[in-house]
């Protein structure tokens, strides 16, 4: 299924033309929105980073009531060949286990994604133990690029072909599942049993952060473990640093299918003035690649969390995000970016729905407030 | 309406009974929640402080199986003495008129409400200028105390007795709202013209505080609004805090009718074993003056959000309490609370609702991480 790299030293026009076709966010509406968040009943910017997000809301949708919902919370599902150098508490096995739970409703990005009232899907972009009773499902797409990448720790995870159409089939699915009266908020969620691993040797990359800064424990990998996965990082990012043609050399050799998938996903919303709503560590990582690729993406995207891994803090701060919420979580998934669609939908119901001081007869501040 | 302090020297029967009936959470059920977590695919402790939320609410209703909702915000306003020093942006008829705005469904508490499928009951506790339209409503009960408070920059706010009958008030309508199958989650939300400066007065005293540092520009003063707010904090400070027979004669002196009847409420709902969740600066006053009468109460207690006034922090780590947002919020009503219902709605849904490990298939841990 692979192409060499020779083949595939272009980016392809498809991607190119819909990485040109991202406009800022509209300022105006920005502008307008703030004009009528002045006019509601409470003191002026008294509900701190909601309005802001009301205003990016705004500025996403062309208009000065937008809409926080409906969400969906897409889970981008793939294998790491690094995966068996011991790097993860889980086996590969359980990255196909858990699609199944997904598809069963039974994972806590399910259970908070009913909470909130939106809808899960999930992507198989290359899951290498597929579970025998997973057939087909109304939520799932298999669009597997491999069964799985290569081990980054001796060559590179993907060719540069490869990265490319993971990144495409991420700015396809969003096509199909936005199109033209879809969600007016994706978030982006995966599971991949070693993929902590992979984002955090991309992160380090694409940010200048030495392996110690950016490794954590991931889904809970003991003190060996641990100091395995650092001195993984470590020699990924040393080896597959040098001599980059391009940013996408280093998305192929340290990258996942998921997280490329995902960044295809994030560009092809922002296409569609979605809000783009970051998880954890992969899914911020993804994020980061997403801006890489198209900088402008920038402004379409709102941090969910912030987690316990050192690395999504370092890709966090290289993004200039501040999260939403700090639970001290690290499951992935999504359930980070479901628990914070509640505010998003807030904070839209703030511009569409309150009261203004004329409408309800609420008097303003006093001309002074030393003479009130 | 008034007695003198002096009828008043020893706590009501009623209020005593009510304290002494506060046990503390079942310590075996949160043992039991968190025996239940570990076996719910995902690895263990990653959604962290949903999980605690969750065992929280394990240990106040005694079952590992709790219900994070419904959830009702109760709004309780009044008017206090202290505003017509010009320490408020708005004149004290805005507490009246923001009450009619809250039955009509108008204001940011509403709005945030409906998102999170709470109710919204408003009790007025002493609002001075009570609007003409507003006659019935089924959202509201009235139960002034007086027509707001007196001056405490001139004298005591209220007597000991209306201390005692505002607190009781709280104690009364949480038995009325709660019942035995009520909400499971109490929101303290508020509304008063002045009580930014009442309750910062009340916690410098309670915790030792200087005015400086506990107090903020509220609704937003302007600058010389906040001079003289400061000097007036300070200044009652001062008067009303030598010679206490005990909290109650501080509770009385720089209190609000709100305020009291709050921590009435949070007693109450502790003892129908519902989660108390605090708001802003106000309402986390009435959580600490509330734990200052029955300190078991803390427990019950959880903290929706930190804002941007000084004292709203001061109460936050008097209390001990790690608030779950962190949004600049600064509007009070029960806002940040009502921001907080889907995530503690949500750590009850994690478990009641997620598939085990062995009920969905899913593998554990490799035996040793390191050779996964």
């Amino acid at each position: 299924m692979s192409q060499s790299n020779e083949d595939a030293a272009v980016v392809p026009d498809t991607i190119r033309t819909a990485v040109a076709s991202i406009m800022p966010p509209d300022r105006q509406w920005e502008a307008h929105a703030a004009d009528r968040q002045a006019l509601l009943t409470m003191p002026p910017g008294s509900l701190g980073r909601l309005l802001e997000l009301g205003r990016q809301l705004a500025g996403l949708q062309q208009t000065d009531r937008p809409e926080g919902h409906p969400a969906l919370i897409a889970v981008f599902a793939a294998d790491h060949g690094v995966a068996g150098e011991g790097v993860s508490a889980y086996p590969s096995e359980v990255t196909g286990q858990m699609v199944a739970n997904y598809l069963r409703g039974g994972a806590a990005v399910n259970v908070l994604a009913r909470r909130a009232g939106a809808t899960v899907r999930v992507a198989d972009l290359g899951v290498t133990h597929w579970p025998a009773e997973v057939e087909s499902h109304e939520a799932l797409v298999r669009c597997p690029i491999a069964p799985g990448t290569a081990n980054l720790l001796h060559g590179a995870a993907m060719s540069r072909a490869d990265a490319f159409r993971a990144f495409d089939t991420g700015l396809n699915l969003a096509d199909r599942w936005i199109g033209e009266d879809g969600p007016r908020v994706v978030a982006l969620g995966e599971m991949g049993i070693g993929n902590s691993t992979t984002a955090a040797a991309l992160i380090a990359a694409l940010t200048g952060t030495s392996a110690t800064d950016v490794v954590g424990r991931g889904t809970g990998v003991d003190d060996r473990g641990l100091v395995r996965k650092r001195d993984v990082v470590a020699q990924a990012v040393r080896r597959h640093t040098s001599n980059l043609r391009d940013d996408w050399d280093c998305f192929a050799r340290l990258g996942g299918f998921e997280i490329l998938g995902l960044a295809g996903l994030a560009i092809g919303a922002a296409k569609r003035r979605a809000l783009v709503v970051l998880d954890g560590l992969i899914s911020t990582c993804a994020g980061l690649v997403a801006v890489r690729i198209c900088p402008p993406v920038r402004d379409y995207l709102v941090a969910a969390h912030r987690g316990t891994e050192p690395g999504h803090r370092v890709a966090l701060a290289a993004l200039g995000l501040m999260p939403l919420l700090n639970l001290d979580l690290r499951l992935g998934e999504g359930t980070g970016a479901a628990l914070a669609l509640p505010l998003i939908a807030s904070a839209g119901d703030i511009l569409r729905d309150m009261a203004t001081f004329d409408s309800a007869g609420v008097s303003g501040p006093s001309s002074s407030s030393g003479h009130a």
